[in-house]
């Protein structure tokens, strides 16, 4: 029924852009221990697949205890696929760390052979975007390349480029989040997650941030959107949505069966 | 927080193009014994508006029994606006009668009083409106004129045409309903709702029908639609939502307080 990606991707027991839109939820602890307990509380609502916003963590730039706390992150959610993500200050993440530093998180984080995915801004660069495939392709870890915009939409051309430009990049899946101004900017980024599929051969997230652009949450994996996130109990950002309703809406559009 | 209209338009107490996304539920029985009957039941829904599809009645041409139905149509359904549509077999409905006994019955029915809202097709031409229109106005009964396609979306340009003609002929609210061969033609209609509001000033009824365009019937609120075609218990037609669901999905995007 839902618009398909050519190309699947499959991470564990999980197909990207397959009939069915998958659920993420992220993990934004400071700590360990909170990192634990919140791992706990979402399993049991069955997300698809779990993201761990390292960035949030306090001791992130102490490689050590993001090992270990991948390590025990793994013990908990079991064969539920964890998309690893670090994001910058300049890319709408908590961090502000160097390039060089990154690579060394990224690289041992992957050592550990528990991440599926890793999440990487395209706005680093290609010298960047290679060394982080060069050190990915060893543990089969899968590559979202995403572009961020949390000021405004851009036209629709310059959106669809940056998709194409992420498959060119070498990513498994694409990843786009722009801020809508108006429902106008929101029909845009919709638009864009349909044409895109003429565009590119791989899976595409793309997502309308903010309260206007929380539709785009429920019913962008109509268009050909193929993951969706949402929060466990309560949202921790405008726009997030409980996964319970996101389940429900997706029944209802008969998305995930 | 959803796109509202320039104009308002009161119908005893549900206001059309305000905040909140108005929910109709339609009655098409063959006769009055289950027409009463499917009222009832439709009345412990609560849905903002009731429609009777007339044409679905089998004593159609039977004014008499017309005026009977209206009349005791309204002692259940009480201060709930009711919408009569009696739509011709070339405009998608069950009927076929000459312009002449169709005036006839809207005539006499909008005599009793007990018609709020009447459904008019656009390609019935300006003379048949006009004699409407002449008809409805001692008893301050409403005009909706709808353009309706069966076969196709057409493009973006000719529905807005269509949706501001609707409102140069004189109609108090206006409704477009098309068939999506694919989710840009969804994404067609979205986009013709949310930019009908820098084209016209009354409220605005659309829908892409079908099972790919039902999305449209629990969003569309957001880009500028003022009201939902919903079903009771079970779907009558492909496409058609449960009321129970699209008040779950409008309460979700925050559209029905």
């Amino acid at each position: 029924m839902r618009l398909q990606s050519r190309k699947k991707v499959m991470v564990k027991n999980k197909v990207f852009g397959g009939d069915r839109v998958l659920t993420c939820i992220p993990l934004v602890a400071r700590d360990e221990e909170v990192l634990l307990s919140q791992a706990r509380e979402i399993c049991e609502l069955k997300p698809d697949i779990i993201e761990w916003r390292v960035d949030y963590f306090k001791n992130v730039s102490n490689v050590k205890s993001i090992v270990e706390g991948l390590m025990d992150l793994s013990g908990i959610i079991g064969d539920m696929p964890l998309i690893f993500t670090l994001r910058h200050h300049n890319e709408g993440g908590q961090v502000i760390l160097t390039q060089c530093k990154r690579l060394e998180i990224i690289n041992e984080s992957i050592n550990t052979g528990h991440v599926d995915i890793l999440d990487v801004e395209m706005l680093n660069g290609v010298d960047f975007i290679n060394k982080v495939k060069s050190l990915i392709i060893e543990n089969n870890t899968k590559l979202i390349l995403s572009y961020h915009n949390f000021n405004e939409t851009p036209d629709e051309e310059f959106m669809l480029d940056m998709i194409k430009k992420g498959e060119d990049l070498g990513a498994d899946i694409v990843k786009i989040a722009v801020m809508p101004k108006n429902y106008g900017d929101v029909l845009k980024l919709l638009n864009v997650t349909y044409r895109s599929r003429d565009v590119i051969n791989i899976p595409l997230i793309s997502v309308s941030m903010g309260d206007i652009g929380m539709v785009t949450r429920m019913v962008g994996g109509l268009f050909g959107s193929d993951m969706t996130y949402a929060v466990g109990k309560k949202p921790s950002a405008p726009g997030q949505i409980p996964i319970g309703d996101i389940n429900a809406v997706l029944d209802i559009l008969g998305c995930k069966l």
